[in-house]
């Protein structure tokens, strides 16, 4: 899944740099941290990406959509100026031209339209961020631009992470190969909504700027959409896809190519995704849950949710305890079926199963006949939990990864910002 | 608001009994603990309840629900048997065969009908109710009735609690004076949909039924229905309210006499309601959340709602930190007033201010100009907090009450069943 840094893969066409520029903390030993990332896109590339939801979107996330929309029609180089330790969210005005000048700054040394980079920042929410900073380091992180950096631009955006996250996929189309690599970031303030908290992609295939809009609205719909730490959804959240068009290759609608490209992509994004998750936090578990037979896909996600997100299911994970009655309660709690819909649409308690692992533990609206608590301990004792939700009435399923709820979720998050 | 034990009033018409049945664990010092309890409503009184919206409902919310209504047309005396330790949730038919068998136990030695029982459980989830401890006590439980018998139930029905929740009240009307007395539990699993885990509260006026009814679901509205601990709700909620006619006072509809029961009812409940919130599990402080200047009542919730079950805003709470940027967060994440409903809808976060105590801490989309820290940082460090967040839009307002997220949640949740 997440392979080792010595098999990523450059993509032609994209270069990262990164420097310390002092915004985060200095780490232990007073060392500077990397916190300040470069991604150069040359021109003739295409380039898609989603934001957050979140209605109190951070400035940088309003600039960075104004500024893509400008690019989209030039065709010219593009650049991602991405920092870590400060959101730049909650800022208001001066928020704003903080992002602009961090834009400038970059754009003067370039000889290029501020229009051509796009701000992206990401750590607390309210403080002012310290543009003086970026704009004294803007040369020496240009001069740092190479293909091989894709490593250094994981680490400058971890903020609560504790490792980078990278994946390269290498796909093989009529006999050509076209590469895939993305970096993600994240661990807290998890329940993506469009788009995780920070990611970027690039692959050297020919794609034409409206299919990689909806090939990347497709794949992040099945990844970053879902998955939840905590339910909270960023100010910051955004995912942005390259193509360079510097492989042979053209995925065109329709063909075999764009049916394996598509499906490399969402493994890609799924893998990026739920590296967030196994950094969750404080996270000691990683918990897949599948809800099938629903009516429709809205129904699946709904008790999906519910269950991913109660505080309760959450620490019985971290406790190992198979407490399925917190799971049947958070199932029933969901509102999907509830009873002032039409008596067709009601949830059937009997009809649910749910599955720790391979092992049924609820079914006729109780315990399962079969339920034996040293099996569903020992289930709950791994590292890596399937919990599979049937509720009996439908042909939709979805899939939510989360973690589970632990003291250093606290620790962390009571300590943010000491 | 919670007064001492000593002046909790009876009322007449009312009689309550308990004993240690061994049904949850003994204690420290291996002494047995009270967790069995029985309410005595005298004949030609009113009785009301409101049960769990959880569809996973526990066998004795089931058999309770069919019981009183057999029993409202009757006009004999009415029982409540409530249990803790074990909540006979998700049990199946086993579950109500044993819901049955304990109305039974009690009905037998008083010889009246099983409907005049209404059964109630609390406790953990999913494991066999040992009925057969309660039909050993249940002699014992019907000699124990008394009229000063309120301090004892609200012992017998505690789980987590860290204390007994009473409270009384006393309304004069007209020169006369009406008592009202109620008792409730709960610490986790709480978000009530409809009713608390368990409350129980008696008057003695004069009240007909279908009025009583009235009254109860609008107090429980603004009362056990704005409380959240974790933003789970439980299986086995109920509220019962019974009104005994042992006073001399009526009470009718449009009358003055009306308004000033209701209003000491609403409060008598809200005092039992945010009495669990001061108890809630790993708690330290209690927060008070008002949204105000929203379009609707709905839209207020949803936003105090957002805000008051996410775990970063409740651990910033925890560590008296303002982190102000993640209530923002949550707001905007809330759903409300979102891009996809017609512009004139949309919420403009320009015009929202967020205060914390008496200080505005965020206004024009991001930090407040008069915003001080130290200031924000003393409000946070009080036990009580009042949270105001003011939508700018609208007339409606409403108030939700919730506890932090601390390193003891996660402590007795994940050492719950050991």
């Amino acid at each position: 899944m997440l392979e080792e840094a010595s098999h990523i893969l450059s993509i032609k066409g994209v270069r990262w740099g990164g420097v310390a520029a002092g915004i985060k903390k200095a780490g232990e030993n007073q060392k500077p941290q990397l916190d300040l990332a470069l991604m150069e896109i040359e021109a003739g590339s295409s380039v898609s990406a989603v934001f957050t939801q979140n209605l109190f979107c951070a400035a940088p996330v309003v600039l960075a959509r104004k500024h893509l929309s400008e690019w989209s029609s030039c065709g010219e180089a593009l650049y991602c100026l991405i920092n870590a330790g400060n959101a730049n969210a909650g800022t208001g005005d001066q928020g704003y031209e903080a992002a602009q000048r961090s834009c400038q700054s970059i754009a003067e040394k370039l000889a290029i339209s501020p229009f051509n980079v796009l701000p992206f920042s990401t750590g607390v929410i309210g403080e002012p961020l310290p543009v003086e900073k970026i704009e004294q380091c803007s040369q020496m992180l240009i001069d740092s631009l190479n293909e091989n950096g894709w490593q250094i631009a994981a680490n400058a955006i971890m903020t609560t992470d504790t490792c980078p996250k990278l994946v390269s996929r290498q796909i093989d189309i009529e006999g050509e190969k076209i590469n895939l690599t993305g970096i993600s970031k994240g661990a807290g303030m998890i329940k993506p909504d469009m788009a995780t908290m920070l990611s970027y992609i690039a692959t050297d295939a020919q794609i034409e700027q409206a299919l990689l809009d909806e090939l990347l609205m497709a794949a992040v719909k099945k990844s970053f959409n879902r998955i939840t730490v905590d339910g909270d959804t960023s100010t910051n959240d955004a995912c942005v896809l390259a193509a360079t068009a510097k492989s042979s290759i053209k995925v065109h609608k329709g063909t075999e190519a764009y049916q394996i490209f598509e499906h490399g992509l969402t493994l890609l994004l799924q893998d990026l995704a739920t590296a967030i998750i196994r950094d969750a936090e404080g996270a000691t578990k990683f918990i897949t849950i599948h809800v099938k037979g629903g009516l429709n896909e809205d129904e699946c996600l709904q008790v999906a949710y519910a269950v991913a997100e109660s505080p309760l299911v959450k620490t019985a994970f971290f406790a190992s305890d198979p407490n399925w009655g917190r799971i049947l309660a958070a199932v029933g709690r969901s509102g999907i079926g509830s009873a002032d819909i039409s008596s067709k649409d009601k949830l059937d308690i009997n009809k649910i199963t749910i599955s720790m692992g391979e092992h049924c533990i609820c079914e006729n609206g109780g315990r399962s006949f079969s339920y034996d608590e040293s099996i569903a301990t020992r289930i709950m004792e791994e590292k890596e939990i399937i919990l599979t939700i049937d509720l009996g009435r439908g042909e939709y399923s979805e899939t939510v990864w989360t973690s589970d709820l632990s003291h250093d979720y606290i620790r962390i998050n009571a300590e943010y910002r000491t």
